[in-house]
């Protein structure tokens, strides 16, 4: 009995991305089960396995979490080695927990592969350090689909005393910017989205709290989009006013 | 003139952890200069380059950062390729900005290639999601150097609402607890310190808030340690009781 799941980490989206694990790990499949969001090229390295798409999709029902668990006990009992492959890291809003739980309680050896998370690789993309000294000694990472997850977070926080990195907020953007401004948080503080980071239509909006608070209408066309609120989402645009070039890792963002 | 400085993210400490963009990169260069807790097994990806130890050793003075801006400078500007190999993420507590903003000030071409952050990856090889559905939809990483950088952050937050994640806070490690507790954070809730994460002597310590805040003396004599505060402690580890598998990327943590 060989079988082993590998929950990994495929990172932001850029297959460049990924690491020499996840790779190896790829390339040794049997079987693939893949996400949303995890892009065709990273697929490329499992070359003998079974891909198999259990993302959600737009307008189509998403497969049950215990059906995607059922599948990756049955294919490791019968010894395949299976590639759980996940959009960022498995632990950062993942559901890696959950299936490792299930996967342990069903005496299947498993492993969890570390991935970029989206949380800090989006905003670096965009030219933003999560933290900077001086301006941001620490950062914190949110979910945004509902209220009852972020608004605990927000509304105690002493106000700029953090970054604020919000990941499936962007139905709940003016929300969250009212959340922040109701707690104490200044209506000019720089915020910026950060639409499908590292891949193809990637897009940057940049603006303040105020800005995101009345929404603009063209980014609900993003699959995924992370907010980021703080003064550090300004700390290297001064280099592009001065004409500048800082490119990111994807080269997407030509600051001169 | 086709000089260029990667700031490179090398993740936690893992070769294997490096990503593919990183790998390139130490292939194409001319010139490395890394950090301390950087591996050496990581160094030799970069076949062609002089490699230059610029970080911190104990007892011996650190190269001023000015000395560092002014090497990468030099270099690039003789049209060398530069890797500045920073562990974890440039952009999370690696000065990656300040280094992006001195570069760009001097007219040379940087980018910024993400790394895996310690911040995530040190839980998850102890088998600790930050995040865990029903237990914890937020985490908070902060700066356990100074009591200015963590206090705003750690008194103001509602008590368990997210994850607490200290990098740089060995030393300060019973303050940090203290602080918590005054905060109103249970004294019992789970609290574990990752030490030397993916290296060879990697140590796991497991406890409550009371147990961090009076100490454990062995602790010290690692380089670098995360502290992760919070119930997804323990949410793995019931597999662990169950007498179930689950084993981190670097197969350092065996639970069965």
């Amino acid at each position: 009995m060989n079988g082993l799941v590998s929950l990994v980490g495929a990172g932001p989206g850029d297959p460049e991305l990924l690491t020499l694990k996840a790779v190896r790990r790829l390339a040794e499949a049997d079987l693939v089960l893949y996400d949303a969001l995890v892009s065709t090229d990273t697929l490329t390295f499992a070359t003998r396995a079974r891909r198999c798409f259990v993302g959600k999709r737009a307008g189509q029902p998403a497969i049950a979490q215990d059906a995607i668990n059922e599948r990756m006990i049955r294919a490791a009992r019968s010894g395949q080695r299976v590639v759980r492959l996940k959009c960022g890291d498995p632990f950062v809003f993942g559901r890696g927990g959950e299936e490792a739980l299930a996967l342990a309680s069903a005496g299947i050896r498993c492993e969890v592969v570390p991935g970029i998370t989206t949380a800090v690789a989006a905003p670096l993309i965009a030219g933003i350090p999560v933290t900077h000294r001086g301006v941001a000694s620490a950062f914190v990472v949110v979910s945004g689909h509902a209220a009852s997850a972020f608004e605990p977070v927000l509304a105690s926080l002493e106000p700029h005393s953090a970054t604020i990195v919000v990941m499936m907020g962007l139905a709940n953007r003016a929300e969250i910017a009212r959340a922040l401004v109701a707690a104490g948080w200044n209506r000019s503080t720089p915020a910026a989205i950060v639409c499908d980071a590292s891949h193809a239509d990637e897009h940057v909006w940049r603006g303040t709290l105020d800005g995101l608070r009345r929404g603009e209408r063209d980014i609900t066309r993003h699959a995924a989009g992370t907010i980021v609120v703080g003064e550090v989402v300004n700390v290297l645009a001064i280099a592009k006013s001065q004409n500048h070039q800082i490119t990111s890792s994807v080269e997407a963002l030509c600051l001169s």
